[in-house]
C-alpha cells in the first residue's frame, strides 16, 4: 500500500470549513487505497497573531521562547483536523513534532532536521488511521521545541515522505501549480505539468513563491515526487521531479521579476588579491543581503568594478558601510541605484543549447530595454534592467521563447 | 534557598499588561532570595475560545485531541512569560507539562498526576532561573498528551509545590482570599487568615469557588502550605494549612449557600435490604448528579423516606426515573421540590464544641425559616431551605456565630 502525504498551507486550514475540506480530501485519498500522513502548517493568521502577542511583551524575545509560543499555532490545526476526520467517521491521530520524533539541531527558529523516527507513524498507518503531524516543528535531544524556519511545513512535508519512502508529497495550496511566469503580469501565463528540483530551486530564490528553497533542496536529495496543487480542485498541479532527459527539449522552463533589489557598484578597486573577500566579509558582518556579485576588471586588470545587489530595505547601509571602505583601502567611488529589477530566464535546457542568451539579449535590446548587470549560471540567466522595464520584459520573453505554448511531449 | 511556587489564574494573565504584573511579582519574589516556579492557566478566554472552535469541527470530539487542542493555551501563557521576564532583565525557560516529566495516567481530559521528574526543574532553579510551567496538562508514559480537568492548573502547582518541597504554593486570582461567606450577600463578610484543608474542602464542595477539591487534596495528602491571594495587591490572601489545636477554638469558620439545587423525595419505600442500592445504582446509571441522600423510617421501620437532592439540570430525568421506580419496586409515590437551597455551616471546631446545630437551628428557627431536610458531617451542618430564604439565612448565620468578627488568635 502507497503512502501519501499530503501538506495542507496556512489558508487551506483557515477554518472549520476548509478544516473540513481538506479532511475529505484526505478520507477521498485513503478510500481509493492509500495511506496517508497529513502535515499542516497553522491556521490563517495564526502566527503572524502570536508574533503580535510576543511583540506586545518583548520586543526581542528569546528565540526558544519564541519557538514554545509559534508551534502551538500547527498543534492547534493538528488536533481540529483529527476532530474534523472522525467528524466523518474515519480514525485520524495528531502527533506534534516531538512526538514524531522529528530531531532536529538546537539552533531555534531556523532548526535543521537531524533524524526522523518513522517507527511511530508506520504503526499508525497500518491501524488504519490517518496520520496528522504538526509542520514547521521538532525537538532537540534534549526535549526542547523547535522551529525549522520559513517555509518549514513544507520541509517537513518532504522530510516525512523521504523517510517513510512516500510514492508522492502533495503541497496543498491556494494555487493550481507552479506557472511559467506570474500570471497576474502575463495573462498567457501557462501552468506547468513538470518542472525539475533544479529548476524549481532557482524560480523558488528568484522569487517565485510556492514553495521554500530547503524543501525542494531535501526532496532532491532523497528523490521524493513533489506535486503543488490547489487545495479547491481535484485539477493536477505541478510535479516536482527528478530531471529526465526529455526535460532538456525545452530550453527556457520560465521567467522571474525580482523587485525591491537595488544595485551598489563599488568603481575603481585596486584589483589586489583579498580585497573583496575583505569588503565582503564587512557587509556580511553586517547582516546586509547579497544578491549577486558581478567583478569586472579594466586598466590591464590593475583596477576592478565590483558590483552588488542588495534589497531596498538594506541598501541606506550598505552605501555607508561602502564609503567607509572607499577610505580604508583606496576605492575611488561607491554608486547606488534604486531603481532595478532582475529578470531572469530559468530552464535546464540551457545546459545543451546555444543561443539562449543572445535571444535573450535580442528581445530587450530590440524594445530598448538597456541591461545593466548580466550574471549566469548552469540553468538561469540574469539580467539587471530598470524598475519600469520589468514588467514589460517579462512579456517579451515569455513571448519570445514561446511560453505559453505547451510542450510537444506535455512536459 | 526556599521555593516559592506562585500559580496565575487565566484573568492574572489575560493580557500583555497583566503577564508583566506576574512577572514583576515572580521576579521581587526572587530578588528577595527566593527560587521561583510559576504555573499559569491560559490567557482569559482562550479555552473558551479553543472549545468552540473544536464544537465547530466536531460537536462530538475525540478527548485525546481535545487534549492536544487545549494544551496550546498554557503553553501560549508560558513562552509570553518567559519572554516578560526576560524584557525585565531575568533569566526564565518555560516548560510543557510533558517537558517537567508530569506524568499522568491516559485518563484524556481528567487524568491524573503519576509522577513529577523534579530533577530538571531543581537544575534550571539552581542555574538562576525563574522555571515557568504549563499548568493543567500531563504526558502519559507513551508520550500522548493529557489534561488534568477541571482546577487543572490548580493541581499542577500544588503537585510540583509537594515534590519541589517548596515552603509554600501561592495560588494569585481575583479575590482576595477566602471569605467567612459570599461577601455580595453579606457585606461584612471576613477574609480569613488560616483554614483547614479539611475546612477549604468542605468549602470547596459547597460551591465556594477559589479552588477546586483535588488540588487541596493534594495540598492536604502532601502538607503544602497554599497561600490564596490577589494577583493585584501585595496584601496576604488566605493560608490553606494542617490543622492546629488553636484552629478549634473557632467553632464555624464559614457559611456557604449552594444554590441550583432540587430535592426529590421517595415516599413509602418499603424498607428491605438492598432497595436503596436499587435506587440509587439505577441513577448513577444516568449519571444524575446525587448530593445528599437521607433517609428516615417510620411504621416501625417497615417504611421509610428517601430523600436526595440533585441538580436542577438533572431533576427532570431523575423524577421520570423515580416514577418507573416506584412501579418496580412498590413505593408510593415521589415528590419533587426545584426551590431549595442548602446552607451549611463548616468548622473544626465543631469536632470538640457541642450545641452547634441547636444554634444553628435556633437562629433559623427564630426568623420563621422551615427547615426540609438536615445533614451533618464531622465538620459540616446542612439544611436544606427554601430558596427564597436563602440569602437572609447566610446572614442570620453569619451573625449568630459572630463570623464578622476576627478571632483572638488572629486565625
Amino acid at each position: 500500500m502507497s503512502i501519501i502525504v499530503q501538506k495542507f498551507g496556512g489558508t487551506s486550514v483557515a477554518d472549520a470549513e476548509k478544516i473540513a475540506r481538506a479532511a475529505r480530501r484526505a478520507i477521498r485519498t485513503k478510500l481509493a487505497g492509500h495511506q496517508v500522513v497529513m502535515v499542516l502548517s497553522a491556521m490563517g493568521k495564526t502566527t503572524d497573531h502570536l508574533v503580535a502577542l510576543a511583540n506586545e511583551v518583548n520586543p526581542d524575545p528569546p528565540q526558544r521562547e519564541m519557538d514554545m509560543l509559534l508551534t502551538t499555532g500547527e498543534q492547534v490545526s493538528i488536533s481540529l483536523m483529527a476532530m474534523a476526520i472522525s467528524a466523518a467517521g474515519h480514525e485520524a491521530i495528531s502527533f506534534t513534532g516531538g512526538q514524531v520524533g522529528l530531531v532536529t539541531d538546537s539552533a531555534h527558529t531556523k532548526a535543521r532536521i537531524r533524524s526522523i523516527d518513522a517507527q511511530r507513524i508506520h504503526s499508525q498507518l497500518d491501524a488504519g488511521k490517518v496520520v496528522i503531524v504538526a509542520g514547521f516543528q521538532g525537538i532537540t535531544e534534549e526535549g526542547a521545541i523547535t522551529t525549522l524556519g520559513r517555509g518549514g511545513s513544507d520541509t517537513t512535508a518532504v522530510a516525512l515522505a523521504a523517510v517513510l519512502q512516500a510514492a508522492e508529497c502533495e503541497i496543498y495550496t491556494d494555487v493550481d501549480g507552479v506557472y511559467t511566469t506570474d500570471p497576474r503580469i502575463v495573462p498567457q501565463a501557462r501552468k506547468m505539468n513538470y518542472i525539475s528540483y533544479d529548476e524549481m530551486l532557482e524560480l523558488a530564490s528568484l522569487g517565485a513563491g510556492v514553495m521554500h528553497s530547503r524543501s525542494i533542496e531535501f526532496g532532491k536529495k532523497y528523490n521524493v515526487p513533489i506535486h503543488v496543487r490547489s487545495s479547491l480542485t481535484d485539477a493536477k498541479g505541478t510535479f516536482i521531479v527528478a530531471e529526465t532527459p526529455g526535460m532538456e527539449q525545452i530550453v527556457v522552463r520560465g521567467v522571474t521579476l525580482k523587485r525591491d533589489l537595488a544595485r551598489v557598484e563599488l568603481v575603481g578597486v585596486p584589483n589586489e588579491p583579498g580585497l573583496a573577500a575583505r569588503i565582503f566579509a564587512r557587509i556580511a558582518e553586517h547582516n546586509i543581503v547579497v544578491d549577486d556579485i558581478i567583478q569586472n576588471v579594466y586598466e590591464q586588470g590593475r583596477k576592478a568594478n565590483i558590483g552588488f545587489t542588495t534589497t531596498l530595505a538594506d541598501v541606506k547601509e550598505a552605501r555607508v558601510l561602502c564609503q567607509q571602505l572607499c577610505n580604508e583601502l583606496g576605492i575611488r567611488d561607491v554608486e547606488t541605484d534604486e531603481n532595478v529589477a532582475k529578470i531572469s530566464i530559468v530552464g535546464i535546457g540551457m545546459k545543451t543549447h546555444t543561443g539562449v542568451a543572445s535571444r535573450m539579449f535580442k528581445a530587450l535590446g530590440e524594445a530598448k530595454i538597456n541591461i545593466q548587470n548580466i550574471s549566469t549560471s548552469e540553468i538561469v540567466i540574469g539580467c539587471l534592467i530598470d524598475k519600469k522595464d520589468g514588467e514589460q520584459a517579462v512579456r517579451l520573453l515569455h513571448e519570445a521563447f514561446e511560453l505559453d505554448k505547451a510542450p510537444a511531449n506535455n512536459e
